[in-house]
């Protein structure tokens, strides 16, 4: 069943190791169907040498196993959450990737946001990429991965971005998520979060007093890629 | 027309990538053809992975495309005015590259040139490598590419530094530009710019009152590769 | 004797390069025997590009040489007091890799254990990666290998550290142990370390006052992947 | 004449870019051979992807050609120095190298020698690897690359170090040189400075107030390696 999408979410899962985002199996994608209104996903701890398009997983939103020989990553349910969550937006989530990348994940540990600093980031992302902030030890109790799930959404609903805007968030002390249209969108996101991390870390070390690039700057390059005026690439 | 020219240019382009100075298609190269008085350069957006010889545009000095199937890059006007400015030169530009490579942009995102602090940087530029300031609202509003190239040209005249001797530049929050005779030498200049960002950004970090390398071996290194008493090389 | 042994080590040993945690012989990997009570070694000071299986040399827990055309490892005598000190624990250590991997060297020189900042640390390590202090002079003149495992073992029961829960240790100036229940685990443990190495180096670059992850989320992801409650993976 | 010198030269600088030292065409390696009194040394400004042994250039201790269609190194007037200078040494140099390797470089820069932070550095290198003052303008202008030689060598007496102890020197705000029984072993002692030149930067940044390793600790890995006492490797 979703030949197909377990397939694209099977390259996406290998374009990891290729981008250097993950370490061993420390990351998945999945990409979520909205006819059968499931995702398929990486399985958990298996390396990427030995996967293969059959292994990836079948969940339906509540985070329950459909099809599969194996279990399904351990992130799951964050992953039935943010595609619950933001599956009624005008630009909906349809690919989600967690990673453990170097340079975001020590932003991640430090508890900070991505500043803006420039328009590599700005030309995907739309302001500052925020940290969600650590689960209380009562979430983590009750629910670890469902609940990341929820505190990314409830963040982006209190600091009114929109994810389709904003293509990621980093978890305190933790890791980064990354989504968009498909999985290898969300995969291309990545890529962009661990680059803009990188590039603001050196930038802070080489200016104590650095501030965000101009809000003009930001908008002519988020808007120059996306929306009614773009004129980037060949459409 | 001018196959030539843009199987250079192509050649170029794909140094790029070869060179770890950009991720996706974040950079273009571009070369001009003083007979025809146009340039080729490569296609908006479209993968290094994809590209072809046929796929570079050709574009006149207004910036506009005169032959080819894609889109020239939506940098292609900063190309024609580098171009336009720098073409009467004693030393005339005829190839530019732009990247956003990971430690000159760095630079360009904390907004300071880079200073000299050594012979690596000073065999290729003599003395800092700019930093241009970022546009108004009302330049980016205007022509945002455009005024970028007006911008550096400038602020070239400004700090009269003679863009042969100085093959480079950063736009803050942005990235940056490199040019030289060809094609391949601007591809040359922008692996010294990232080399000599990376080089320096450490050095302040291991000597916080560091200065720039004496006047004296700056003037020795640079003279020794380049004008009537150079003994570098085979020449 | 013990050519599956043998084999695996060699395996484990050809990691190393491939991991870039070595450069030229600066590290070495072993694995125990139970039922023999001797471990296979790399042998001292030969290329990682011309080791065969059969170079491997075996050696008793005096470390002493039993079998092998070469000389073992220079560490030799740590590995043999590591497996002795720790082959009663309920989950004995049979596999020992030392090397001077950059971003944990840099720790060690520092002479600062690692912190636990962040998931991916407490993934694998229960708590602060320790940095156990230098020797001194009379320990080294004495018998400075064998005093080195005498001095890690004694720092873990010092601080009451479950090495199957710690899975490595810094040296103070020197460089990196680690460990698992074969060569293979102790080969990845060593990876892990680098790269939380490098992640809590660059966190505490962008937040001086940087604290270590909630223990209620480091309890969280040590306890996934470990113990009776484990859920990480396809167990 | 001379084939199988200008054999070990060529392969001795190929290794250069292989080890990621240089970049382009910033460094050189040469060998001595006794009986002739001359050495080989690669050509000035040709790419490494284009030499081939025979186009090693012969030289004299006076620094002059004596075989070669290319002209040698620009920095060969160094090389020529410290062959006459360390030639009736207990133990004499055979090879040296020229890099700006980026970490050792910055170091240069900086203006700062590497102190000794631990073994990878004390294995190889006994005390700091110590950093050179510029030349004044008249030394650079009398004879750059020559009067680097002998400010080199000078440096080495004043500060009663033995070049066979510390096989390498920085040269503030322009590069490394390195050097070793042969060609061969300068180049592995290049990689070695560059490896804890990038050390002992993460180090300090970790620890402000970091010092050196213990004098016993040092002592105890050079001479590990080195002397009559050593006990490393096969021999």
């Amino acid at each position: 069943m979703l030949e197909e999408l377990k397939k694209r979410v099977y390259e996406a899962n290998m374009l990891l190791p290729a981008y250097h985002l993950v370490t061993f199996t420390w990351g998945n994608v999945s990409e979520y169907d909205p006819e059968t209104e499931l995702f398929a996903i990486k399985p958990s701890g298996v390396a990427y040498e030995k996967l293969q398009p059959e292994d990836m997983v079948l969940v339906n939103l509540n985070g329950e196993k459909v099809e599969g020989r194996y279990n399904p990553s351990s992130d799951t349910a964050t992953h039935a959450v943010l595609y619950s969550r933001f599956k009624d937006n005008p630009e909906p989530i349809r690919g989600i990737v967690h990673t453990h990348s170097s340079w975001a994940t020590s932003w991640a540990q430090a508890g900070r946001g991505i500043p803006c600093y420039g328009t590599t980031h700005a030309d995907y992302f739309y302001g500052e990429i925020p940290c969600a902030r650590c689960l209380t030890p009562e979430e983590i109790e009750e629910a670890y991965e469902k609940n990341t799930g929820i505190l990314i959404a409830d963040e982006f609903a209190r600091l009114e971005k929109d994810p389709a805007a904003c293509p990621g968030v980093l978890c305190k002390n933790h890791g980064v998520f990354t989504w968009g249209k498909d999985a290898m969108e969300a995969v291309h996101n990545a890529v962009v979060v661990e680059e803009c991390a990188r590039m603001a870390a050196i930038a802070e070390l080489l200016n104590p007093s650095i501030e965000p690039a101009p809000q003009a700057l930001q908008d002519k390059h988020y808007f120059r890629k996306h929306g009614a005026g773009a004129y980037y690439g060949q459409k």
